[in-house]
């Protein structure tokens, strides 16, 4: 029931996930059951889709820990409950944030070795894509915070995007290896000393040409990152809009273009990337944009799935065990 | 004669400078007198140009302090030092930003006041520019340096831009006065008891929608988002050439559509804008990205002359005074 355009994207997401699934996915809606069976029941008819009873819904602009308390049957709140009891094995949400991630974090727990977990979200490169992590969960961070980031960032884009070997970066002000904060600067000693793939300090501009296939930071330079992109997207808009609007010949030109427009909005597009997972804790968590359309929540549910296929939280809780004591406490 | 483009681009931007010059602005060319002279004399000839002889120059990749004690015949270390004997109101470059920068305040020093001078850059918006500091020169900050940054910030919107009661903001990963790092928020509490019009925290989406006329953040973050503006720039232009190079009608609707990409180029374009002035030290500097064309070169020179003839300097001096007391140590 969270997000911009809830039910009705949500609910059209699920069903375009569930209709495409081909492994079994099964999807549940969590939500006011009243509303979700009078308006979707023929929608979600002779597909894998169950319903789930939460009467209440936690606004957007609400404060995150006062209604996770408060709100024991929100949508969200119930979804993680269902998830902590293996009803389900994982929660989409395109919710209020905060209230996500605090109700994971109670409900679910962290993963053993894992100090904090952090929110990571996919930016598109020329060709293919960066994980950027931390974008919003820890707004100051230890150096072994960003460690943990790396590993995390390197294991998710060897499960989920299938890349071997995965190189990691360190988001820094400079490339070389005394540039940054004294924490950049400590993380980098730790970073180095690691056994991911750890390819040093990258900077700003780096992000989008893809010089690493993951790039870990603080959530408050992430979640400015994060935001200032979505900022371009609209200047950009606005100024081809406003631009458009003054000649015929320029419509003319942009009717002829419009399939490369297409296909530039397809390639930067977060959305086809489906949402931002939260890493580190004890179950499977994605967090959409508030304003995500139907195929941003598809998106989400797929990637949902092969996070729970391909183990991520095993993997991650393995690799934290093994090298906990070296990496971590040296 | 630093720079990617030195000397040609230079010297044609600091040609048009003082050709488009109405108000009595007289430019020095600082380098090999030799190269500028063979080279460039019929161009500048009956132009306000005067050449002042620097035999060294300081490489783009040369570490910035060591360069600045060793070469003292550079022609950043000359121009600052043109400034220092007031034969020059004013220096732009186009070399080495951290050799401009320690030369700066090596040979300038700071105004009365001033604990940390900052880098300020111009990021265009919809119907306007905000100006963003610090972009590079301090990695760390104290709460302190963020409302100086806030006070120069807002003289120059004033005196340069010549915007009335110009509106600060604050990044931060969220608008709420409790959002940030413990800088930030103890920040945000200084601002708000400043004499300035201080608007509160702007997120990373703010930033180019013009929610405030400046924009006050870390080094670390700023400089960040600066070359994450170029990566999104050269992201663009590579996608969209890679879509035109599909189809011929493509093309031909590229063709009709220019005049709007000029349009939308030119506004985007922060060349436009004439470089970054390092605010704070004892003099004018303008620190101009190496890449710079011959516009961004005009451009700056312009802008420095607005900052001489605006006395921008005596107003920061005479605000600092006034407010240090009050604003600084309360």
């Amino acid at each position: 029931m969270g997000g911009d355009h809830a039910p009705e994207r949500i609910v059209e997401g699920a069903v375009e996930a569930a209709t495409m699934a081909r492994d079994g996915l099964e999807v549940v809606l969590v939500g006011d059951q009243g509303v979700l069976v009078e308006r979707f029941s023929s929608l979600i008819h002779g597909l894998p889709i169950e319903i789930a009873h939460a009467p209440e819904i936690v606004a957007m602009d609400e404060a995150p820990t006062a209604a996770v308390r408060r709100k024991r049957d929100s949508s969200v709140a119930v979804a993680m409950n269902l998830q902590r009891s293996r009803e389900v094995q994982a929660v989409v949400t395109a919710g209020n944030t905060g209230a996500a991630m605090a109700s994971a974090l109670v409900t679910l727990g962290r993963l053993p070795g894992v100090s904090r977990p952090a929110i990571a979200t996919v930016l598109p490169t020329s060709d293919g894509a960066t994980l950027l992590l931390d974008v919003g969960a820890n707004t100051e961070v230890q150096p072994a915070n960003l460690l943990e980031f790396g590993i995390m960032g390197s294991l998710y884009a060897e499960h989920v995007f299938q890349i071997e070997a995965p190189t990691i970066g360190l988001l820094s002000n400079g490339e070389e290896s005394g540039k940054g904060t004294d924490t950049i600067i400590a993380a980098h000693r730790l970073l180095s000393g690691s056994s991911i793939n750890f390819i040093g300090n990258v900077q700003g501009s780096d992000i989008l040409t893809g010089a690493a296939n993951v790039v870990v930071c603080d959530g408050f330079t992430g979640n400015v990152i994060l935001k200032f992109t979505e900022g371009i997207m609209s200047l950009l808009t606005a100024g081809l809009k406003r631009g458009l609007s003054r000649s015929p010949l320029s419509r003319l030109g942009a009717l002829l273009m419009s399939p490369v427009f297409h296909q530039l909005r397809t390639e930067l597009d977060y959305e086809e990337y489906g949402g931002a997972p939260l890493l580190g804790i004890d179950g499977v968590v994605i967090i959409c944009h508030g304003g995500s359309t139907a195929k941003a929540i598809r998106n989400a549910v797929r990637v949902a799935g092969r996070m729970v296929q391909e183990g991520l939280n095993e993997h991650i809780k393995e690799r934290m065990n093994s090298i906990h004591a070296r990496d971590i406490q040296s």
